[in-house]
């Protein structure tokens, strides 16, 4: 197990999805600064399953608790113990389940790594294990907005083959990402996505998407080389996540077929700095960030867990068949969206306190 | 600064382009291996610069030196450190590259995080920084080998817009890929490929490519959830490599698109394990390998550094144009297939002992 | 805050002496152990305060409830959160205390570092943030216990100026030790240590002591060279408790006026290894145990927070005289016994882990 | 293996005493900072062996090479190795040694942990290891210096049972410590010191001592709560030198015997801040430092390795005698003084930089 990120802003999550609790424990918060539960709060109800047809109808709350590291409404700089409880418990045997791993689930892969697993509900594979990043990372995008005002906004850009044109990287708000419940803020292809959801709802299967991510106003000079480079540790936060296949920032894959006189963003004076015409870059050069815009995207395979009949073997190697019980999910990006901020949130965060050991004396 | 890679199999870099020399501290490699230079040269010898006409004429031998860490040709336990003498130190003021930062280069970045920058050739930020990277891995790879039988081979996938065929992953060999100078193991589109970079260097211009990469017989049960699963690890250390904007692994990307019902490996019996059919997992379940191939891509944009005559300003916001002096690679991805290797092996190695703490007593 | 401790098995602690709770995430513990509450409490009992008239009467059940981590009363191998609530919760401003920094405590300093501190009970500085310590070690306990049969028992070897006579460290046990509530083994010396607490409790005074520790069954070959030997680790534990002031291990202090030949530890065989005649050594040669016991002091200072009137400045540099109110441990060493076991477990246990990469595949 | 210390001004050592170099790398070591090897040199060579009659008089110039993270001797925030070659490399078969573990050495716990280990010397078990320590630490002191005026200096102050009178903590000089080849600034003391000495030498055997040391300067806030406490992590740093068996700090095991209202160091208005009229915390309250003086002491066994003959069993178990050829140093601590002074040098920096963080915006 390997549950805690970062090296000043340390972030240790906890919690199974059938266990009396889920959060994290965030050590190296700065002290002095303003934080009540209010402050956390919006982002885990933007992650919480059942806010629509379209998702899970589990039923959690999932309100918090700050349990250490505030006095009087502020971090006294200690660790931030954050406490989601689980109302849904059933750690119980699940028949037909335990016998069966589940096809491209973790079942098996856990089974063989610790000789045991949690008996439903994927324990820490399930995506409950990542509302303690996410109640982590409200509190780094508090900090980091108040010092810097950086702004981060994901948005599903993608669902199935439905790809949305490009957005507006310099304007797009959470307000118009949240105008739709699939979280595309462009509505043509937001409709188009809800369908294709519905759709493969119906059918009881599921699909992939992309969640595309930009952070604005991110200061010059966070990202330690060579291998905390700025890429480096979005790429480890994003594909730390639940059924994450690939990452790219900037020109991405699309930019190989570029040539280098084509890629390259020449310099230009801005109002106090230099910065660059072009930002094929996506805000970082040498794997420190240059104050231009950092955007990536995240790619999510398709939900593994489908109600239709699979062909497989169950643990003996005896051939079966499983079908899925319950609804879940048949497409995540929509709840990944809150996910992937609270994830750049905390990258940035701990490279920003990792520079200010840099600031003149 | 942040060089140092891995948790129980330690990995520190040194060296910029121009000073003395380059090279690793491993810490934490297991005792009573054999281990001599010969071990480790092939494949610094495969990353060095001045191999073909379509790569840097820099000269360097690149022969590197143990010195610490084994006696009588056998590992310790104790730290190894692996030394590469620069032959080519030219640490001077360079006029010109001086005052003006190099688009898409790390100049800027360098200069505003530490406010100070080698002078020349790109200090940490150049290619030279990934020797101590490659001497590490031959390491790892070796004892992944005899332990596991473990085999890595990466090639070169994609130049520009020019993308070969799927290769047969199970059988895809080093002997194959370096049959040609661009390696890819594809021979017709190596021809391509080759020509495509012979034509960006008479431009003066430059293109980037894609590196795939295999592991074949990784055991069961590799990855550390929640942070540093199998694929967010690698994630890391492809996107820590100089010139990467991306990493996919399994389907990735291309996988979006495919329903779950398609896209599920469905278990079968394999000799004495479990196995899956297909494998757009790419070796990875929840985080953590199934003994399937592991197979991954990264993304390498156009080299930054170009002849052309760029429009750009200097450091104090001047517009100026820049054309780069000398020569340089205008592909790195042929150089760098030894370099994503070795990074994939210290994944590897250090998720091995991390995952040997499990072993029954 | 550094609130982590451990490399495999990772104990990151949190909880202020008034916010909601205190507890400990446990991260890196081995799966399939059995473990429940009553795993725990046991040591968080002999801690807990109120036990008897000469420790404070602060009214705490400290009841253990484990969060996340386990199942069925197994470990899954991942993250454990033990919580104990605070039942006297009282953030509240002090008045005198709060303008006052009260000498050699923590006040000015946790003022100076963090420019805010909690507003009473110490915060962090309290002794109270030792319960997530002596859960985690408990786990810790259990498993060495288990798997080794290592034992591991600490007394109060010394209150004020008087020093108990040495103990057969081969057979003292806790129920010898917990049979006075001085927690010395040795009747006459406890009697005699009691009378003196009592004395300067009924002086408003303090005094301080010595707690002793001794782990048999240690297996050999445990710490890891250079900066984690056996003996760096225990140190830094111990000098991480509240009101320590000093560590030795084996001879320690004692031992400088011997001679080498009077000193060294001649290798003898024994059972089926090989062991030394004399202990001088305290069971550690090199940084690495040698399966002989290892035996150590810990040296704690007289309690800070007295009732006598102490000269003194408040935090404007005023002259100013303070009497702490209410009633406070006169000497801690007593409940510091299960705390210097705990945190004797959390060192082993980790370097075992650490060793156990080492095992013969 | 664990070389690396610190947590943002991070050191790996490497080398045996007996293979091709021993040295370091740092990193994290701000840029911009002035650094040649002459700031380096000056405490490696009152390291070094063969400075008297009474040391050691294996030949070795310890001369120090900068290989890279600087140019134009400036630091360029980039890792800065240190080489310093062994000119007496004897990497050989020894005979009788490799047969028989020395009595409390490390020979026969280096052999069980790693199955395997260098055949003489001691590996990295030798005081050359510290080489790289010292380097490393000679960097830190300088910045120290440069940013806050922070003075280290150490010495002896006990040899066997010889200890010398306190001295003047806010005076004592390194000018003063080096007057006396045994390093002790008291001049009687010192020639009864070196009488021992001479004593032991000539009888084959060894004796012990203390290494004293006090920090100036040193500014407050610096330390963190609650594994990284400073005293934490000067215990850690001085437990893990060869041949350490205590470390105290402040009135240490003798303040025990005093009263809470003895031992408490009232505040007082100093200049420009807080200060205590006593010190009896040794310049940290709460783990952290209050910018009072802070000093410990550290204790250190007679040498191991003893002329005399002595009765022990070689690795089967056979009786049999060893006397140990060569000469040794027979008394570390006067060698140990800038050793000392390096290790607090380096937690005093990686906790001045950690700190850094928490400066106003």
């Amino acid at each position: 197990m390997s549950s805690t990120f970062g090296t000043l802003f340390r972030v240790t999550t906890f919690g199974e999805s059938h266990c009396k609790g889920v959060g994290v424990v965030v050590d190296g918060c700065p002290p002095a600064m303003t934080l009540i539960e209010a402050d956390i709060q919006p982002q885990l109800s933007r992650r919480r399953p059942g806010q629509s047809d379209i998702s899970t109808p589990r039923s959690e709350a999932d309100q918090v608790t700050i349990y250490s590291g505030t006095e009087f409404g502020k971090t006294l700089g200690t660790p931030i113990m954050l406490l989601v409880h689980n109302r849904d418990q059933r750690p119980q045997d699940y028949g037909e389940m335990s016998r069966i791993p589940r096809p491209s689930h973790a079942d098996y892969t856990y089974q063989m790594k610790y000789g045991i697993r949690a008996s439903s509900g994927g324990g820490r594979s399930s995506a409950r294990e990542t509302i303690g990043r996410v109640a982590a990372g409200a509190i780094a995008e508090k900090w980091l907005k108040e010092n810097f005002g950086v702004e981060i906004v994901a948005w599903v850009s993608q669902v199935g083959d439905i790809a949305a044109p490009a957005v507006d990287m310099g304007l797009v708000s959470r307000a118009e990402v949240d105008r739709h419940i699939i979280r595309c803020p462009h509505a043509d292809f937001a409709a188009r996505m809800q369908e294709r959801v519905e759709e493969v709802l119906a059918a009881k299967d599921s699909t992939g998407g992309i969640v595309s991510c930009v952070c604005r106003n991110v200061p010059v000079g966070l990202g330690e080389p060579v291998f905390d480079k700025l890429e480096a540790r979005l790429a480890q936060a994003m594909l730390s996540l639940p059924a994450t296949k690939g990452f790219d920032i900037g020109s991405g894959f699309a930019g190989i077929s570029l040539r280098g006189s084509e890629h390259n963003d020449p310099f230009i004076q801005k109002d106090q700095r230099l910065g660059t015409s072009s930002n094929h870059s996506g805000g970082v050069q040498g794997g420190i960030s240059n104050a231009e815009d950092i955007y990536f995207r995240v790619a999510f395979k398709p939900v593994a867990t489908i109600g239709l009949a699979q062909e497989t073997v169950d643990f003996e190697g005896k051939p079966t068949t499983l079908e899925a019980k319950g609804r879940h999910d048949p497409c995540v990006v929509p709840r990944a969206v809150p996910i992937v901020e609270s994830m750049a949130a905390l990258v940035l965060m701990d490279l920003a306190l990792r520079q200010a050991v840099r600031r003149p004396g």
